[in-house]
């Protein structure tokens, strides 16, 4: 089996735990860009257990709150799709009002050249997950 | 506030309870695509507190098992953005390898007229999000 998603760049990687790893996207129009990769080769959210699919929308949740502190979006974009790689895995997107495909998704038609924002440092992105999924922030 | 979500029409819901509603969204190149609605007006799944976030994740979940078990799609896609309607939603696609848009979500360009699948009748629709919500499903 060859999918790209059972085995990542490591350097991509900013956090992760025995069941998930959260990486950055490379994505110019839209810096801050986040996935959500459960570690095993599962397609769909209703294939995990209840318990695993709790950790990994846990997770999601953690990774949006930490891009939400950091960046200070607009709006968050929160997707899982899985048509063209059937592993699962959250696609976690800050938007801009200016950015280049606002209020589009951004797998629609661009709209502008748009804006780049700044996007999240990787270590300030893993110290604002751990301090999102802390009991003490609930 | 004049927002679409915040009052839907009656005939499109086919389960509610007081915190949110599913509804039925009229597209005739993705048949079966619901939408899960949370009741009250608020913008992002982070806004939410803890309990009512897994709530709601609680019903796309049971969403996606409904369809699943009455339509057997190929995928299922699952997005909440909330660019041009900033009232919390989820869409839950039920995604074909020979409907309109495949391998690109639903908001990217068509790659083909598509074949047009079957659609859930709403009362069974609402049946399996119910038996999905059963504790004895998990």
């Amino acid at each position: 089996m060859d999918c790209p998603l059972c085995s990542l760049p490591p350097e991509q990687v900013v956090w992760e735990d025995d069941r998930c790893r959260v990486i950055r996207v490379d994505d110019a129009a839209h810096p801050g860009f986040c996935r959500v990769v459960w570690r095993e080769h599962v397609a769909e959210m209703t294939d995990l257990m209840p318990a695993d699919r709790q950790h990994l929308l846990d997770i999601v949740m953690a990774t949006e709150s930490a891009l939400r502190g950091l960046l200070h979006p607009d709006k968050i974009n929160l997707a899982s799709f899985g048509n063209m790689v059937p592993h699962l895995h959250w696609h976690v997107i800050p938007r801009y009002r200016d950015d280049r495909h606002y209020p589009e998704s951004i797998w629609g038609a661009p709209q502008r050249e748009g804006i780049a924002h700044a996007g999240a440092e990787a270590v300030a992105l893993a110290r604002a997950i751990e301090a999102a999924l802390s009991p003490r922030s609930h």
